[in-house]
């Protein structure tokens, strides 16, 4: 079983002196692969040690190059480089919000490694990923990174350039922060996606994206307070992002025969997945609202 | 016009003694009413005085109750509330992840409050509505604001039960930080989301929710390093969410000449929206994969 984020007693800044013992501390197993994982579970680890000629270590924000197309000896990208194996396990990270363990390997021209060695330096989430033509002139897949939860570094070249922004901003203009619509993946989405393949189960659409496929797993009574609903299979729905919205924002809903209100039809139910209906009525009086119809 | 966000030269903590000194500063123009907005533009702020019996303030998260139904002389619900005015207002500050200022009034039941006038508590994300049986047995529509960039406090009820599932989490399996997908919203988000009538450019879907129309203001030329895209009008279209997380992704991707490739079908483009092809480009170079196909 792949294990995604930390690993019970191993804390940042665990030293380890090769490649063997990294591999035997479990925060990255493949003894020679910079990229942990796979295309259907995602990457659980990465390996930054500047052997690609294109990546970008900003301490907290990390600029990652995929694998593939690499000269072993010269470390030249010599082919284009495709969105398989690691990095589309990357791409899947990204897609569901994986937390990735980074760790830095010793490196000349980076102030940031490791003097040697190698140092496990905490979670990381991938915010996007993009081809580009790297400074060889070949396609390099690019994964930008950010640590989850840490505070960015002051000397860091994309905060001096966020900052720049903000004062800016605040020269010019009122300060609006928005952020429209956070989506938090739990322990339980992958599953419940996967079951459903991730098709949505009112309009059966699969979104389909360059690594693959795309869904959302939906609580149907919401998590946190108030409501507190459970992340439990029995409280999780497989929902396409504009049903997401429309059940979040109360658009429609589910009554307890799972017939939809709101939109015609019926909620699609696999045999294997029991839906608990308290959460269904919670959802209903709570979140639809037949007046504005 | 509206100002979302910062007043210059207003900080957190600026007092009033009165409701006539807090309008004329700009914080909160209504004389009368709790929450200063209007259906299409949003609310810019709310007042959180204890007036409503049901409203719970935990500092830097906010149950706050709507507007309506309630009896002036006593403050007892009495009729139910609707999502209208003020509350709807407040329900497209959500869905459209605006800031709102947050004014806290003198109440002799909180300790948050202060002892007398009116005192500016920054900027606030309405992050849910949702609506039910307040405490008088009427319905009321209710509001979790969360302060941003603020700290939470350490005796607040739901960071309490946040940190006791963190330290669950802790106990019993590995931690897992897990966002899947942040949708931001920009100054420009809303008139272009407005230009299009909510409806998206790929498909025409117009995605309804219990307080109105919802869409999402996509940036071709992502914001941020290392793409640096503008956040301008020629760098922005009007998507529902699943052809924004299909754009994002590199499931599809738009011609010079605004044919679709991946998707079938061409863009949408009003007369008066002039994109740059440029960012058209730059998307389908960076973002769009024909190899997975």
């Amino acid at each position: 079983m792949r294990i995604f984020g930390e690993l019970q007693g191993l804390y940042q800044g665990a030293s380890f002196r090769n490649r063997l013992e990294l591999s035997q501390s479990g925060l990255h197993k493949p003894p020679q692969a910079g990229i942990s994982g796979s295309q259907i579970e995602g990457a659980d680890s990465i390996i930054v040690s500047g052997g690609y000629e294109d990546d970008e270590d900003y301490g907290d924000i990390i600029i990652y190059t995929g694998h593939g197309g690499r000269d072993l000896s010269s470390g030249k990208q010599v082919t284009n480089q495709e969105l398989v194996r690691g990095n589309l396990a990357l791409a899947e990270s990204c897609k569901n919000g994986l937390p990735v363990r980074v760790i830095r390997g010793a490196h000349k021209k980076s102030n940031i490694a490791p003097e040697e060695g190698y140092r496990y330096d905490g979670l990381f989430r991938v915010e996007d990923y993009w081809k580009e033509k790297g400074v060889s002139g070949f396609i390099v897949w690019r994964f930008r990174l950010r640590k989850i939860d840490g505070e960015l570094k002051k000397d860091s070249k994309i905060l001096q350039e966020e900052q720049e922004e903000y004062d800016f901003n605040k020269k010019t203009k009122r300060i609006e922060t928005r952020v429209q619509r956070i989506v938090r993946d739990t322990a339980l989405s992958k599953k419940i996606k996967e079951k459903y393949k991730y098709t949505c189960q009112v309009c059966n659409t699969q979104i389909e994206t360059s690594s693959g496929y795309y869904a959302e797993a939906a609580h149907i009574k919401p998590l946190g307070a108030p409501h507190n609903g459970p992340d439990s299979e029995d409280n999780l729905i497989c929902l396409c992002p504009n049903h997401h919205v429309m059940f979040d924002y109360g658009g429609f809903s589910i009554l307890e025969n799972f017939d939809l209100i709101g939109l015609k039809g019926k909620l699609k139910i696999m045999n294997n997945h029991k839906i608990n209906k308290d959460y269904l009525r919670y959802h209903f009086e709570h979140f639809y609202d037949e007046k504005n119809r």
